[in-house]
């Protein structure tokens, strides 16, 4: 916590620059919605993962809440990685009857993320115009950054939990009834242990590692933080060249992790964050997935390319001060053909593709390729 | 004149912001150095060209300055695309022995480009730190931006015109008399009027164009400034794919012109100036054609893309507040294979390549695939 803060994620995410190198701030509030609370609270986890923890309990001073249909709302900024990954494993797994969804804006100031896309600038459920206002309802002195995703206890109006890498996980082992029918298996627990390594080498080198280029406090700190992306860039362009799915044969909580930071490569972190080696569609084993991920319903579908450049060209006014959102990329390139059927497999497993986008969930038209 | 001096270019060129859009400040010195100083002197030009013009006189208070061997420098830094053009001239004519060369680093403050790369801070000829001196010389009150390329006259140390666009073309007209054997006609006759049309629409649309981008005041300044510049890239693109140089079989000073932005676009105008449609190197004729001419004698071997990447992204503060420099892109695709002799052509015409580099004119080693 000592260096200097930065003023420019402040909002989104805790995050600090210390001797030039970004560190993000992963001090969330821990609580966790659960199926059994009992046997949760009963179990002690010493410290908090970065990426998450599978069966584990509680940290200290977290709490546990039951998993209930329509109790909850989860709030995610279209525009936001860490969100998309919640509103991409809600879609997957069917969640949308018993989680309803809010969406802030892509812009925010430095108190909050708001709810300025919705009519009278309010969420329609929470009835409010900024996200403080739920996590204040909380915690009257919340000295943290107002984070998305965020999931609001709607009845009380405050927020239960902003623990991201949890909260997917949780989605997938915790709401398992309500899952639909056909639902994919996200988290296999024959490939736990290794889905695991690659999800924290993804985070730190990758998911994380964008964030470390753009925000790297001097030119020695961009540098590194640069040779530490491509390095993971041509780690992962070489695993999936002879695997369509991170994992194998079938989607799991890895590929989603990584598809939100792909989906925003080159729209976003190749120019404004100068990680800019070469482009993502100049990698074609990434370029190819990406693309096959985009075209499978859940992903691509839950993308808004204009809130997503919107947000980082005009919030992060140290570093674009201008405030001009490019007019590229060219995205038609996502719907064409990417050719990994060849590689065999099946993304959903034994199960099945969801259905449509829900009315009042689809993204903007013009927004994305797809609903263009 | 009117509207916000647009501080970032300042030094570099005079330029201004009005309206939201970027407008060059074309006002320069327009003394010329002509081969016969009464002929030229008895002729007068009624307006400065943006382009220059071919066997014109001289603009009002203009004088003429005879050609003469030993006589002058040419003062042009690496970094910036309006002196390299005259650097790629000066060597293709063969004009080394005749017009010596002093080169700027790649930064500058306010006030003028330095001459901070030479042993002692400065110029090992002028002997002069800053070439702000070499102006006052000549105009103690001399009230527009110090720009490259300038011609200095050695004896007085004034500089004698920084009309960039005249310039080449003097070069080619006037020194005849002092061009190498096989040196090639970049101004073939029968060419000129086409050409100076292909030339103007370059100017004000692809070198002019990239800046209008980057330094639009405003959204709408940008997004015209965008459409404007990918319909003339996408009018280039279908030129180039049936003609190997832009005039044909053979190099002329419109491809010394074009070449200069285009071996600027990935590593700077893509992403700093936000010319993000897509990359050069993902168009076909463009990429070709940028890398016939950067694999030929006199073009890439002028090229330094470390001063280039340093002078854009540390001396625009307004742009990139950090000055931290992208370590991208990749540049080992400008020595691949362009296949561009399938179109024919030959390009130096009934002439001949240029020899080696002089010593000491040499890229710095490092600075450029072909010296790596």
């Amino acid at each position: 916590m000592s260096g200097k803060q930065s003023p420019t994620e402040h909002s989104t995410r805790g995050a600090y620059v210390t001797g030039g190198e970004f560190t993000r701030d992963t001090n969330y509030i821990e609580d966790r919605i659960v199926a059994d609370v009992e046997a949760v609270s009963a179990l002690s986890t010493a410290e908090p993962s970065t990426i998450g923890q599978l069966g584990a309990g509680l940290t200290e001073g977290a709490r546990a809440w039951p998993v209930e249909a329509g109790r909850y709302r989860l709030v995610a900024a279209r525009a936001c990685p860490w969100a998309n990954r919640a509103i991409i494993v809600r879609r997957l797994l069917g969640l949308e009857d018993v989680i309803s969804l809010g969406t802030p804006g892509p812009t925010h100031d430095v108190r909050s993320w708001t709810f300025d896309l919705d009519e009278g600038g309010r969420d329609p459920v929470l009835g409010t115009e900024r996200l403080q206002e739920n996590y204040f309802e909380r915690f009257p002195d919340y000295p943290r950054g107002i984070t998305v995703p965020a999931i609001v206890d709607v009845s009380s109006g405050g927020v239960v939990t902003n623990d991201y890498p949890q909260m997917t996980l949780d989605f997938a082992t915790q709401w398992r009834q309500f899952h639909r029918e056909g639902a994919p298996d996200l988290l296999p627990a024959d490939k736990a242990e290794e889905m695991f390594g690659v999800i924290k080498r993804v985070f730190t080198e990758v998911n994380n590692g964008v964030y470390r280029c753009g925000f790297a406090g001097d030119q020695t700190a961009y540098d590194e933080a640069y040779d530490r992306l491509w390095a993971a860039m041509d780690w992962l362009e070489e695993r999936l060249s002879t695997r369509r799915y991170l994992m194998g044969e079938s989607i799991t909580e890895a590929d989603v992790r990584l598809f939100t930071t792909l989906v925003r490569f080159d729209p976003v972190y190749h120019g404004h964050f100068k990680c800019n080696r070469n482009k993502l569609d100049q990698m074609p084993a990434l370029w190819g997935y990406a693309r096959d991920l985009f075209q499978t319903p859940g992903f691509g579908d839950t993308v808004d390319f204009d809130q997503i450049k919107r947000h980082y060209y005009v919030v992060h006014e140290d570093i674009n001060p201008t405030g001009i959102v490019p007019a590229g990329p060219d995205l038609s390139g996502w719907l064409t053909e990417h050719g990994r059927e060849a590689l065999g497999g099946t993304p959903f497993g034994t199960g099945t593709a969801p259905g449509p986008v829900r009315p009042g969930e689809q993204v903007a038209p013009g927004a994305n390729p797809l609903t263009a």
